[in-house]
């Protein structure tokens, strides 16, 4: 297979090298774009030094199997049409193209059946929906989802590696806030994105338009709060949710997530530090309020779960690897 | 006055210390007491130093104005009715006595009249229910509250020095983990207390019941995840209320939280840090979800309005100081 990583050297286009080695996806030719200031880098796939390119539009109209983009809305905005008329398959890790109704936004385990036969740019989710659909959609199909409360404990990395130098720098003594709106070390920041005319966040509208869209589902009620902490790697999420058809038992609900594809419960408390790396979801502290409510905590990489991961299990469905 | 503070050597003692200074509470004679390893040691009070000395039942028998207690459940249990029989008053911020029904559980500004004519044990609520309670008691008043859903972001000087050593440690590298059950430096731990039968933590209860008491209506439910974060001073709370009568306009309870004493409504998003080491509970981002419910985030210095100055205001309302 020929891929083409366009923002390779952010974040997530590293870790999405990273995850193309990590599950032995057979690539054959791999290309990394990024912008004119980041264009000589070198990067390692497999042991092979790869050479990083200037993104261009000429570039877009070659012909690779899979285009994955993580260079922000901008730029997919302005290069991802080119290449899907081009005849390729982008998946688009930005927000562009996430609420369109003609792109298909996918979580592959929850709605992996919309790749087939599909054409054109595919919208990977945001971060924090991706890990709290993935330990819903199962309780969702049982039981119909009707409210979801969620606080979010979101890692530096979801802002780029920008921000984790920020902090870095911050946790150095450094007096530097220019990603975050408020000094992020030692604090927590309860605003990510910008606040909307109805008070909720861009992010938090991220979540309550996301999910409904995942699970195919308008009707269901999503009322976040979104935080960002001092946590390099690893977001949380503190949810309390209510079913249409009561549940009764929380074994109920245990039973669900469990049955939940690439979700991993836990009777331990588990932290974003000790799962940072991994691709799995993990649920702990579940617990029943009454009969159609319980609240739990999850936990996922960001940056591979929520975003890099997440891309190339969309890859591997469409190659036929998965 | 006479005042005494048991515990003086520890992070709320040390912070009582401050706030009789800062408020001009005319004391005459400050004795501070600790464990005989703390004994010894020199604090300073409004210039003037103060020997440490080591806490006995004798020197409870003595008469004080106000004793002041923030040693911990056990020394309470021991010290403090010794206190009470031998005619003191004794303001106590462990969670040993707080849900006694002959106990007073007082945040002045909310149910000071139970102070009036009062004499023995008072306790002081824990600092994440005060923060909370104060936010909502005008709301209550008016709209009656129903469901509280509350997520926490505590910092880590609510578990006392040794937790803040604990932290500043890990973040000089020290591979440390003594008070809290796991790393905190970039991380976020669910859990503070120990989990109980139903799965919701000992200090998730301490929000359940304590909200009750203090608001004097066992109707009021109330769902925390409580969670620690790597921040030193300030603790943050993303809080949900459902009220009992329907509030339909937002401002109607801006305009009560507006009205709360000691509460400050802020349009800005208020952080932690910027608000460590204030007497207020600052309000923001708050936000409609339907005619009877709302959301809405609040920080305040958990040492002091959580802690040491709840105290001392329950002191200057019993000594007719405020």
């Amino acid at each position: 297979m020929k891929i083409g990583i366009v923002g390779a050297t952010g974040e997530v286009g590293r870790a999405m090298i990273k995850v193309l080695e990590d599950f032995k996806v057979p690539v054959k030719e791999l290309k990394l774009f990024a912008s004119k200031k980041s264009s000589g880098k070198i990067l390692t796939f497999n042991d092979e030094k790869i050479i990083v390119e200037e993104l261009t539009e000429d570039a877009m109209k070659l012909k690779y199997d899979f285009l994955l983009f993580s260079a922000g809305s901008d730029v997919s905005k302005k290069f991802a049409p080119i290449a899907a008329k081009y005849g390729n398959i982008v998946i688009d890790n930005s927000s562009a193209f996430r609420m369109n109704k003609d792109i298909p936004l996918v979580v592959p385990e929850i709605n992996g059946y919309l790749l087939n036969n599909y054409k054109g740019i595919i919208a990977n989710p945001n971060c924090s929906t991706i890990q709290m659909v993935l330990s819903l959609y199962k309780v969702h199909e049982k039981f119909g989802i009707d409210e979801i409360f969620v606080s979010t404990y979101q890692a530096v990395s979801g802002a780029g590696y920008k921000a984790i130098a920020e902090l870095q720098k911050q946790l150095n003594g450094e007096n530097i806030t220019s990603v975050f709106p408020k000094q992020i070390a030692y604090n927590v920041i309860p605003l990510i994105g910008d606040i909307t005319v109805d008070g909720f966040s861009t992010e938090e509208y991220k979540m309550i338009n996301e999910t409904r869209k995942i699970l195919n589902d308008y009707t269901i009620k999503v009322f976040p709060t979104t935080v960002r902490v001092p946590v390099f790697y690893g977001h949380s999420e503190a949810v309390v949710v209510k079913t249409k058809i009561p549940f009764k038992e929380i074994s109920s609900i245990e039973n669900e997530i469990k049955n939940s594809k690439d979700v991993i419960f836990s009777d331990e408390v588990i932290t974003p530090i000790e799962i940072a790396g991994t691709d799995y979801v993990y649920v702990s502290r579940l617990r029943k309020i009454d009969e159609s409510r319980f609240a739990f905590w999850n936990v996922a990489d960001n940056i591979r779960v929520g975003a890099a991961t997440n891309a190339i299990r969309i890859l591997m469905v469409m190659a036929g690897l998965s």
